[in-house]
């Protein structure tokens, strides 16, 4: 396995900005964790066992490094683990991680050590924490500004030093989180992959594979264990993606009820479709205690984009709850093993009695993944040209992709109120519809397929359809992986769509081996509370 | 006094529908309601006594008329009143009204009468009323449908006969309310005035001065006392101005928390600002009795578009309320009857030691309002002219004055995601100098002074400021009056703004003589229960 180098070249000095910024992130991988060039060399599509067959990792490390934000917090606050320790073996596990699927962006574990030290020393002195999150090691997307750290939004033109921290870096450094990496995303951010001037990351469990995006650092990163929680953003499944791909736990919650004030973007001002922010885990309860505690700051205060809202998770339902259960969105039928994994589910489902289970039809998801992808570049894509431009960088070709017509088109005022009519009215029509279905939440694939190949995510709607319609939704795994003997492909020789097909001939039982299967939740809009409860009730029942 | 013809010619076509139009509205005035020529034509500029001496109303009719919304709920709920008695006395006064201010729109008595007859016969057999609205008559703005009734959005070419009821009058009707009489609204909902295809509607305290607008037929109605609570609409003022030019009450709450789906509009998709809707009425606590009714029936179920706002009114305050009092905002200087009794309240708030009075200073109202003006028509005003050619319809001073350059352009996408960045930048800023302020609420002007001379209302920045902002503001009387003896404008000879100098040579203390003053209070976003529980509170100090 190798790191893959960006494809196409830029300008002379876009390579050599390039080529500095890579030797920068290089030389902060101390030498005492550097792997050996063997087992780089060596190394199986499956990386997630480097780590602990590495012998860079104590006993403890590795231990502490399993456990999730919730238990972390538990134990510095317990006193059975130092903020230090624990800042260090998830440091250098991520070390390890990167060396293996280029997930980080920068490296600063002396920081963080550092600031373990300040809360541990508070923590002797006063005999308590700062706050609920106190200690807890906490991974940063790129685009999510940290005091003095490396951030862009996503083109070389972009990136800098970060001279303050954002609202959300603020608030959880308040709660007591030590930061220490940051991590990649894809050019322009709008990719489901992670392809950027650092590089590609890939999917620790099949490297051949991508680990989604565009929080595909992050997603990758958790999953190798080198963080337990990280901050992800999502705008058409940027936060679900990766979550899915590498296996854990992802929540994009109802857009602007978590702060993004300071966050880097390119695109200000653009309103067509609102982005969300949330927590990339280890558990369902790490969502909880990641929301919970950013809302309890009051973040709306100050930020007043922000709807406030109210966090309080049911601990039971007024009456069964109602869940639906969509195999396929009508326009892409998922590969073998999504399939399969929804119906282990339905059939539990089914039997517990806890729960009503029914057959969700999807509603013109195809109209609406055909609108939302209008309304992502309003411009038809000339703020990026201008940004590649501007940087002298190549385009990737999921970025060329994004832009293109006849997805996009430079809009005027009167035909951009045209699309954004039609954005409310499709959201309206779809409100209608769900509601007649009365259904509470909706199980649905977070993807059509595990882990794709990569360069080839090119159908999001899964994911973006709830963008559109701004429904929150959490991603989780199922526990199954695909496997080649099962996931057998049938023979078929009729199609929903042209997207379908591509799809369908991407399918490779061989290639796809080992990726973790995952599920998408989702409920109504603001109903972030009712989707947290309903996923906890859900999961133990597949589990139990 | 006459109530004046729109000034401007249309295309024969449009002279010709206009007429039947004004025919149709004409006819809908029975004979045994008709006041006698002499009466008009001799009519005082104050025609709020008319009503009372025209002899058409009956005592009790009378007593009926001037009680406020809540009042008439209880008594209706008590038997003290029918449903029947109530909207019949309403309704003879609002047609008496219509015929001194030219209010209405549509007339239609008999099928309120009807329903409240329903409403009647249910209370009877049942012992119970159907909601907490039974048999309260409201009315409702032109542009807000009622099933079977005329509406239109502002332009002949938008006039159409209601198929449905929007959420907003469904969900009233189903709390009991009954209809009887739609009000006017000016060309495009755009001026803060009402001059419409359906003619000028004039302000009941001096007919010589505008009512306001958009929903300036809502403000002369209840002031006319021939409506207790109607529903108005807002993107610039369009509640609060009427109502403090009327001396009424009024709230815009925040946008996207009162249901506005299937409200007429001619820009649908347009979401630079949004607007809102809310109730106009007779007291502070008919304000509470609609949101709070309204809310009740969830419409966030229903319209997707809404955010659930918990309505729960604060009793106390944890700490003294912190007012902060804004003479002026910089741009433009009030004129003296607004002044003084803001000056009145400020020593009276001082005096009661109930809260604490903060001297609140505008931060870039001037920069706000240019903002909001170019989101209003990011098309440079193409859509209107249309919706003008289409109808026919001559532009009217207003109109062509609202959407002329340099306050608005035809945007392509680029330049309009500058603008709204620019809207997003002042809205961040100035929630930051609203916070360091440390006031609550704000007690400010709704308007560069008391009712003006109808066509001269170009100065909206006292409530469109708190539109861009999106900020919740409810209007006020006063209790006091414009009075020519006191109210003498101060020579002056350094002035703040074109608009100021403007402002200042239009104030005539003799013309404006017997307007009402009023106030606005306006709140943080989202920050609408305490907006409500800080008026209350405030207007008892005043009060006492």
């Amino acid at each position: 396995m190798a790191v893959q180098p960006v494809e196409a070249s830029g300008t002379p000095a876009y390579v050599e900005k390039v080529a500095a910024m890579k030797k920068r992130l290089d030389s902060q991988i101390p030498d005492s964790l550097r792997l050996p060039p063997h087992i780089i060399d060596t190394a199986p599509l499956d990386v997630t066992g480097i780590p602990a067959s590495s012998g860079l990792l104590t006993e403890k490390e590795l231990a502490i490094t399993e456990l999730d934000a919730t238990a972390v917090c538990e134990k510095i606050a317990s006193g059975e683990l130092t903020a230090v320790e624990t800042v260090t073996a998830f440091g250098k596990r991520a070390i390890i991680a990167h060396q293996l699927v280029n997930c980080l962006t920068d490296i600063f574990l002396e920081e963080g050590i550092t600031r373990a030290e300040e809360l541990d020393e508070y923590y002797k002195r006063e005999g308590k924490v700062v706050g609920p999150l106190h200690g807890l090691p906490v991974s940063i997307k790129d685009h999510v500004p940290l005091k003095g750290r490396w951030a862009s939004a996503g083109f070389l033109a972009t990136v800098e030093l970060s001279k303050d921290n954002c609202l959300m870096t603020s608030i959880l450094r308040d709660l007591g989180a030590v930061y220490y990496v940051k991590t990649n995303q894809p050019q322009s951010i709008m990719h489901l992959e992670t392809n950027s001037m650092y590089g590609r990351t890939l999917n620790p469990w099949n490297t051949l594979l991508t680990p989604g995006g565009s929080s595909g650092g992050e997603g990758a990163l958790i999953a190798m264990r080198g963080s337990c929680i990280g901050v992800g953003t999502d705008i058409g499944g940027s936060i679900r993606g990766p979550a899915a791909n590498s296996g854990i736990y992802g929540m994009r919650p109802s857009s602007k009820t978590m702060p993004m004030k300071g966050y880097l973007e390119y695109q200000f001002g653009a309103d067509g479709v609102m982005a969300s922010t949330g927590p990339m885990c280890s558990s369902a309860r790490d969502i909880d205690l990641f929301i919970s505690n950013v809302l309890a700051a009051k973040p709306d205060l100050i930020d007043v984009s922000l709807v406030p809202l109210a966090w309080n998770i049911p601990t039971s339902f007024p009456k069964k709850l109602r869940v639906g259960i969509m195999e396929h969105d009508g326009v892409v039928l998922p590969h073998p093993p999504t399939l399969r994994a929804l119906r282990v589910a339905k059939a539990k489902l089914t039997a517990s009695g806890l729960v009503e289970v029914i057959d969700y039809k999807p509603f013109k998801h195809e109209l609406g993944y055909d609108i939302i992808r209008e309304l992502y570049f309003e411009d038809g894509g000339k703020v990026v040209r201008d940004l590649l431009k501007e940087g002298g960088e190549p385009i990737l070709p999921l970025t060329e992709w994004v832009i293109s017509p006849p997805y996009t088109k430079d809009h005027d005022a009167t035909s951009l109120r045209a699309l954004r009519k039609q954005r409310d009215d499709f959201k309206d029509d779809y409100s209608d519809y769900w509601n007649k279905s009365g259904c509470d939440v909706v199980l649905c694939p977070p993807f059509p397929g595990t882990a794709n190949p990569h360069d080839t995510a090119k159908y999001w709607a899964y994911t973006a359809i709830w963008n559109i319609l701004d429904y929150p939704g959490i991603v989780f795994p199922s526990g199954l992986k695909s496997k080649p003997l099962i996931d057998v492909l049938e023979a078929r020789t009729s199609f929903l769509s042209q997207a379908d097909i591509f799809n369908y001939e991407l399918y490779n039982a061989e290639t796809m081996a080992g990726a973790p299967i995952s599920f998408q939740l989702v409920a109504r809009r603001f109903n972030d509370c009712l989707l947290v409860a309903a996923q906890k009730l859900i999961e133990s029942i597949l589990k139990a």
